[in-house]
């Protein structure tokens, strides 16, 4: 796994739950040249004080930035749901990932192009190797599920900004494929974090290595889908 | 179709385009005993001016409300869009919905009793006639289809919104269908409106005739779907 991931990498809400710990593996599978980019809203309050660690038993891997779009997950069903709410999580979820990869794409397309010119200037294919947009969408994103497992998470704000998510992997696919950037949505599983509960059956650690060993092995056709942290595709 | 459809119909965006056609076509095929409550902006402003001559030949049948959540399109590629562009097309497209079902889903359960005391009491089926919320959304909500059309319609903010729409219409059909109300989505075609241009292939006329046929005729099995104003189903 550990050639097939590197270069520069960008995590956001790494202060905690799957970012935290998807820093944590991605400094043990990548090497001393490869770097890490941990962003979270509040680096210096107390929230973040397992990634200042982090960083400082490994300053030269990782450099820990101030990025303010994680924020709320909406988890309110109808009743508790207001035009305020639905707005707030459309806003973390959807505007803030669309805002970072569009200010970002400079460097992705730069990325992609680099690794054109190692391989004779051939256009290649894509991997997260080479360049990569990752967005962590939902099981609860799929539109198709929804009848399945509504009654159990009646979260309409959520359940709309994952949707809302997925379209948007798919369009920045298709608008960045002629610059080899691959862009997937991975759904990381029902995990053990404050989000997701202690009666989660998925441990961050499994769910991160999970998909570390997905990223590591997405290529052309990936490009564009819905997969969960085993590989499986998930249906729209 | 003018047996399947009646009661009292809210339409939103009435003052031009498709809004306005489907108040007109209503009239046509309701009876008198059925209202139509037509919703709208700026019902004082010069662009409702059609409406209110339609509301003025009609003083039984129609009323004037103004709403505003009807303002964008959000038809921009990549380069035009930014954060505030897409929270807007989110806010028109699917809070506005959103809040309005929620603040109208009193009126949306009685109109759902009302029909089963009708019926001796039995719960019944669904249908437009009982108790319903049609949603318009888009071909270009299809996550499925992007890859096809992405290039034709590199809008973001507008695919994004109408896939979170999507989501919601389902969320609504879960949620309510013990109280017997149906909720779908509808794409209306790309029709001849100042939104889809002259070069669309369908009259306002044809979209909603196809439109008020497809809603006279759905049922239990059509509640949470996507359909196109001929009754195809549409991909997630």
């Amino acid at each position: 796994m550990s050639r097939k991931l590197g270069g520069n990498i960008l995590v956001t809400g790494t202060n905690r739950g799957l970012g935290l710990e998807l820093v944590r593996q991605l400094i043990q599978v990548t090497s001393n040249k490869d770097h890490i980019y941990a962003c979270c809203r509040e680096p210096e309050g107390s929230g973040a004080e397992a990634l200042r660690e982090l960083a400082n038993e490994n300053p030269k891997r990782i450099t820990v930035i101030k990025l303010g779009i994680n924020k709320l997950h909406g988890s309110a069903p109808l009743s508790a749901t207001g035009g305020c709410g639905m707005m707030e999580v459309y806003q973390v979820n959807v505007v803030g990932p669309f805002l970072l990869a569009k200010h970002l794409l400079p460097h992705l397309k730069r990325a992609a192009e680099q690794m054109s010119l190692k391989h004779g200037g051939q256009g290649g294919h894509m991997s997260c190797r080479r360049s990569a947009i990752i967005n962590i969408s939902s099981l609860l994103g799929s539109i198709e599920k929804c009848p399945e497992n509504f009654h159990i998470a009646p979260m309409y704000a959520y359940r709309t900004s994952k949707a809302a998510l997925n379209m948007m992997t798919r369009c920045q696919a298709e608008d960045f494929r002629e610059h080899h950037i691959l862009a997937t949505a991975i759904h990381p599983g029902w995990v053990q974090t404050d989000m997701g509960g202690k009666e989660a059956p998925l441990t961050s650690q499994d769910s991160v290595q999970g998909m570390l060993s997905v990223m590591s092995s997405l290529s052309d056709k990936d490009s564009g889908n819905h997969l969960d942290w085993q590989g499986n595709s998930i249906p729209w």
